[in-house]
């Protein structure tokens, strides 16, 4: 093989590796807004068909539970009332077909003339890549930061 | 055309894909510290000759206008009082020579010892190549949550 | 050399700033869930053997003294009680084997059955490359947003 086309191949990696850790940064930047404004069918496809997302009320399984969620009277109210899920910097790290991205995010919910900051949240987000070459979500937690330590175990568990 | 070359005409196109997305999330993250420090000249030079800032107290078109906002009372009191514009993750979409990002901004003000979040919003970027090769904002816009909805249907129309 | 040569030397130049770009926002990214969850031997790792971090209360030079800061009683405390260091959206601008990132940082605690924003600040960070190719952080100032105009400062003279 001559030289060039070793190097061709080293660099065809790196820009994988680099378009990966975009690909994931873009689907966390998604999320916020996917679910801000209601869109119960694009925001349940970022999860894989047995992705999960476990959170502090419940532990949800399929892109359909995500979805009843999303329509459901708690998320509907919000929706109503002028809500924000914001999504804090991903720490990514992408191995072959995983990965595992670690960020913090915080929901703002319209309070008055004010604004409630209602929950502040660890995550850690599993992602698998899809046959089609893009990502989706195997397993999302999120745990409300607080004196019983959940979201300290929960980064402890992912680093 | 030999394979290398197919190769690197793929590779070369796919760098420039990340190269773009990387510019936006530069662009918008050098927003929020360009007029937290009152910089009234870089901060409007982000936006297109015909740049829109459309915010809940006013549409303003072109560099100039934007200025003038930061030279304003309301803007050097914040500035005097102590500022923070929290620039949310954006998320991308890279179409050619346009682009969209979406992300939530929080603007934060000193209050004595405390910090007060004064604005939630939502935002949409419609970005333009621009002949040197970088990006500038043709339209912001800026909606707080609320009741109203127009933050909602603001993400609902750019997604 | 040949024209394919050129380009291959031209690429791997443009993805190696790509990738330097995202192996800082990484860094910034990880700095966050390293210390809200007291790993106080990987988040020091992150500072130069001579770097600085450089706070309202104190100026730390060096891995084992901010090690001492985690390990310390403020800390300690704000771990038992539910922290979350939110890492703003770094603008990062790579010069060769030294970049600046810009960001803004919120410290959120919980408060009963709420979550109060105890620190809003502004940071710069000066970064070098390691000799292994990674990124340390030489020296970073944040800095609380108020009327004494530190935090206005700092990024005037980071800009």
């Amino acid at each position: 093989m001559s030289s060039l086309e070793q190097r061709m191949d080293t660099l065809e990696a790196r820009t994988r590796a680099a378009e990966d850790e975009l690909a994931i940064i873009r689907l966390v930047a998604s999320y916020g807004p996917l679910v801000d404004c209601g869109r119960d069918d694009l925001a349940p496809a970022l999860f894989a068909a047995d992705g999960v997302y476990d959170v502090s009320y419940g532990r949800m399984t399929g892109p359909d539970a995500f979805a009843d969620l999303l329509r459901g009277p708690d998320h509907q109210g919000m929706l109503a009332r002028g809500i924000a899920h914001v999504m804090g910097l991903p720490w990514v790290r992408v191995d072959g077909d995983a990965a595992v991205a670690i960020n913090c995010t915080q929901l703002y919910l319209r309070d008055g003339d004010g604004f409630t900051v209602f929950r502040v949240a660890q995550n850690t987000w599993k992602l698998a890549r899809t046959p089609d070459g893009g990502w989706a979500i195997r397993e999302r937690i999120n745990r409300l930061i607080g004196d019983d330590g959940e979201a300290r175990d929960l980064l402890l568990n992912a680093i």
